[in-house]
């Protein structure tokens, strides 16, 4: 159960090559390892988070994580439901649409 | 495979209560009804589409299936993937980040 | 007064280069080309609509003319507001925030 | 000049009326409060910012005014442009697209 779910797409720009996964698998990898439960679409990584402050960091650290791999410039898309009534699971929300 | 995969989201203002799985429900059957290739994740749907009239079309469909159901406004949110140099699956993005 | 506001963006992948306001331009004729109204904003132009199919016009020609300035893949971020109880402007949305 | 600018939009969830200029409107006035330097736009309002503690800042106070107002589930759209080449200013982005 989380404060929130952060949908979260990373997209180096600029690199020559439209092949970008490995800077997506870069940017999991930051995710796996702080230990945050996540969850990977096609479009957005969803992830369950209890505050603004651990998000910051994760962007802080993927921007590190692709920076060192010759990335230059970098667009973020990020959008966050937040509840203040209920706590929320990536599964919960899921299965609400599916039932 | 697909042209594009669009990650879709749909969110109903002013509804009164913040429970708003029964109307994502109903924009899923829109994409169940049309027969598209589309997979549910907690913040956005994947959908993988050839054309930017077949994504007006469901948005379309949305919109009057949530106006049925009593809605004045709505927001979209959505992000399209689009390559021109090889075709894409939704299965095939999230396998090249999770390998 | 129009039935939605659109608020797009444009990202073009893999260019090789950093700076990508020329693309960004391209995309803004695309605009004045079909006399539309638009206003520009830093993250995203946001543009009056009556219909969808209009917007998926503007994304097939957007698309056309940076795959002509060789463009191989790209991103497109929209936002929909839409109500089905007043119209709306693009100035009328930003006056009411700024009063 | 700044790091980044950071497209946000924020949008409370299930407030019982289509009107929710009041609401983004309080979210401005955080931004005035914290005196960073932004633009308002029909779907977004531009920030420039130098980290992302500071935009993990501006959300939580957003969200603390907006549930001071009753509001109890939000959502929040980001864009972030960051580059590590150069800095950027809103009004240097706008400028480059329209000249």
């Amino acid at each position: 159960m989380a404060k929130m779910v952060v949908s979260l797409s990373v997209t180096p720009l600029g690199t020559g090559s439209t092949h970008l996964s490995s800077y997506v698998r870069a940017a999991t990898e930051v995710l796996r390892e702080l230990g945050v439960k996540y969850r990977t679409a096609a479009g957005f990584t969803d992830i369950e988070l209890d505050d603004y402050a651990t998000l910051a960091e994760i962007l802080k650290r993927i921007e590190a994580r692709l920076e060192a791999m010759g990335v230059k410039r970098l667009d973020y898309i990020i959008k966050i439901d937040r509840r203040m009534d209920q706590e929320l699971t990536i599964e919960g929300k899921i299965a609400k649409v599916e039932r």
